[in-house]
């Protein structure tokens, strides 16, 4: 492997920009693999992305726009003379350019299509949603007969002369389309030269309706392995199929999501930089007063213990330190929780031994975070009192913290909803009010207040 | 696609057994796919397992066990009759026994392939790093010579008799065993049957050394879309090749990893609940007690402003609510921060846009939370001067927290130290005890106290 170095590259580039030889840039780029030119692109200005993506070789200009985000590339096709647009366009799936459609107004698109040889294979793409089995989907596959033999099939195929090098499976339909199995090319190759496809074809082939949702095509095709996903219609009549790639974003994404939710925020619908700032703030400031609201219960709380407070002021110095401790223990607990549901280590079923388990955790933590906090404010010169009153606070909200950082991920996902939303901000929140509860009641009882 | 339905199935296989119908509760096993048969094997007890595994086709076992954890085939595989483990293990691939064996004991590994067919697969495979390519690749491949025409090699093939169904590409080695080039099936058959290998194969074929780490590996395969990636040695001789299936596991440990981190915890090693209580406090008691020591910093920050606190004690009841909304705010922004830099929406060279972005979306986020605060606080019966405070110190400390969450995570990346160390309970943790500060500071000059 030649090890890809962008700052490299970028700068022989600028070099040949610089000194106007188009030519030398060009060749620079082309001999890059895809995602490295997509990643060079990207950092380009675009100015020289427009004076370069004519000049590549059209194949490579057609991989070049189906790396990019479907908004960069709309935004680079506008700004392309109309000749250009054509011959890219022309090269790339037809999938791919559905995608892009989408970013264009209607006028737009459909004078586009009249420029194309093939119209017919976009059109029908452009009617399903694009976050649908129908939008993921490209209609450029090759449908072979039960009654063809592998010779036959592999002839057809032959014919057919495929881009696509991954292409690995084919699809067997019965004589008015309606999908009936699928044959590997290994087993094409493999079989005899006579057998009849029916004899050896897959009968038991996964499909989806094209209406089908995109995330459930994504779950589909990782837990089944699948890189290809035949799409039909009502009838089981082959309409198209979903290759992997299409499907490698859509995982990407949903795991942004659940990052983002952790975080205490609404997941972005674009990419960060993109987004306005009141867009950003719109997707935070909902969690946020909600969280603020519930954590002026810790108002309230304080409020409660009012005369403690004032009889002894010290112990106000110990307030964010026992429920910020008590906040990161249910953090730890929460995250460890939402991701063992989400690759399955634990189910529902599991809930009593989880709860069980981080009870225990819980009370080692709470041990050694109570002899470490005794002695540190012994060190602030508190009185042995207090100081025994910190250490039995925090050894109680640990524990506390832990099992209420088991229950609720458990419980979000038993009511069907999404357990990142117990995120750490919400975990802190809800431990800080019970918290200072426990810290108080046990300051009365110790230091006899 | 026949839905699964787990609870369905459970309870047919269930009845089965109870009615000591080994027979029918195999034929119920065997019509499902091979991850479905894991999901349903995970669910049933250890006896169940064991009966039910050396009934089952041996193929069918195979991807079965190879679907399991590794810990979990490798306890079945002990409990099983030593004649049905040698048939299972035959029909496994070489890697996956590999990687089985690695679990146990050198002289039941030695006894194990004393009675393998060809133990010489599984031998060379054994003596690289598991969490290493050559600890992922498996050497069943077939290699072709460049001299080979297309119809030689769809020849090759067909002898070879693979039964990956996944195959689809194949790669070309000079006469001394040297990596020259890669063709995939689609091109064998489309090309003419009388052409060359050397005049179509891609020679620039991208590989890895053997003791490349498995997170590299991952992240070229995934970068590159590689299915296929060939293992060479420091001669560039052809070792073995790691099929993707191989690394979806290394990215899903990886995204485990970032969330538990994200948590403020240091990754498990190995399935949730079966870590000891030990072994997961052991995991999360290093950042709970750091944290707790800069958080104790808070304490510092509260004695410097004693006489204020014991001036206007309703100071304190703003504590919690204060640090906490700062906190949130703060992990609202690294989350978003961490998850935009590891999918490339930004790189270090945004570090100045989006800091000035945060900058923007924390003042307009700072002014809203502001405006709650002072209605908050004038419910409480504050008086509007300490309102004022609270409303001023909020603002303040949002901006902060903003502008310190998008700092950090790039400023890590920077140093090269995984971003996501800046952990939602790192951020209030540091935004506590300065939020304090910036609290206080303003209520002095406010208040006049």
């Amino acid at each position: 492997l030649t090890t890809f170095n962008i700052e490299h590259v970028l700068s022989r580039l600028r070099a040949s920009l610089e000194a106007n030889d188009l030519n030398q840039a060009v060749q620079t780029l082309e001999k890059l693999r895809t995602p490295d030119q997509a990643e060079i692109f990207e950092a380009l200005p675009a100015g020289d992305q427009v004076a370069l993506l004519p000049q590549m070789d059209p194949e490579q200009s057609a991989d070049l726009l189906e790396e990019l985000e479907d908004r960069d590339a709309a935004g680079l096709v506008r700004a392309l003379p109309r000749e250009a647009v054509t011959r890219i366009v022309e090269a790339m799936e037809p999938d791919e350019v559905a995608d892009l459609m989408g970013e264009f107004e209607p006028e737009d698109v459909r004078e586009l299509l009249t420029r194309l040889e093939d119209p017919e294979e976009i059109h029908p793409l452009l009617l399903h949603p694009q976050d649908s089995a129908g939008g993921l989907m490209t209609s450029q596959f090759l449908a072979l007969r039960r009654r063809m033999t592998a010779r036959e099939a592999l002839q057809a195929v032959h014919a057919w002369k495929p881009q696509d090098d991954y292409l690995s499976f084919l699809f067997v339909v019965d004589k008015s389309g309606h999908l009936m199995g699928e044959v590997s090319l290994r087993q094409l190759i493999v079989a005899n030269p006579q057998d009849e496809l029916a004899g050896f074809m897959n009968p038991d082939v996964i499909s989806v309706r094209a209406g089908t949702d995109q995330e459930e095509v994504a779950r589909l095709m990782k837990r089944y392995d699948l890189l290809y996903l035949p799409v039909v219609d009502r009838e089981n009549m082959l309409l198209g199929m979903i290759t992997f790639d299409d499907v490698i974003d859509v995982l990407e994404d949903e795991a942004t999501e659940d990052i983002q939710r952790l975080g205490g925020a609404l997941p972005l619908d674009e990419p960060y930089l993109r987004m306005g700032t009141f867009a950003v703030t719109r997707k935070r400031i909902g969690w946020l007063m909600l969280l603020f609201l519930t954590e002026s219960l810790t108002g309230t709380v304080l409020r409660h213990f009012q005369s403690e407070l004032q009889t002894m002021v010290a112990l106000s110095f110990f307030i964010p330190l026992l429920i910020g401790t008590g906040g990161n223990a249910g953090s730890q607990t929460t995250s460890t929780l939402i991701r063992a549901l989400a690759v399955g280590d634990i189910s529902i079923s599991d809930a009593l031994r989880a709860w069980w388990h981080e009870l225990r955790v819980g009370l080692l933590l709470g041990l050694g975070m109570g002899a470490v906090a005794y002695g540190r404010a012994l060190l602030w010169g508190s009185s042995p009192a207090l100081a025994i009153t910190i250490a039995l606070a925090i050894c109680t909200i640990v524990v506390w913290a832990n099992a209420l950082g088991a229950v609720l991920p458990l419980l979000a996902s038993r009511l069907r909803i999404d357990p990142t939303v117990v995120s750490g901000p919400v975990m802190s929140t809800l431990v800080d009010a019970t918290g200072l509860f426990i810290y108080f009641s046990i300051a009365r009882i110790v230091l006899k207040l």
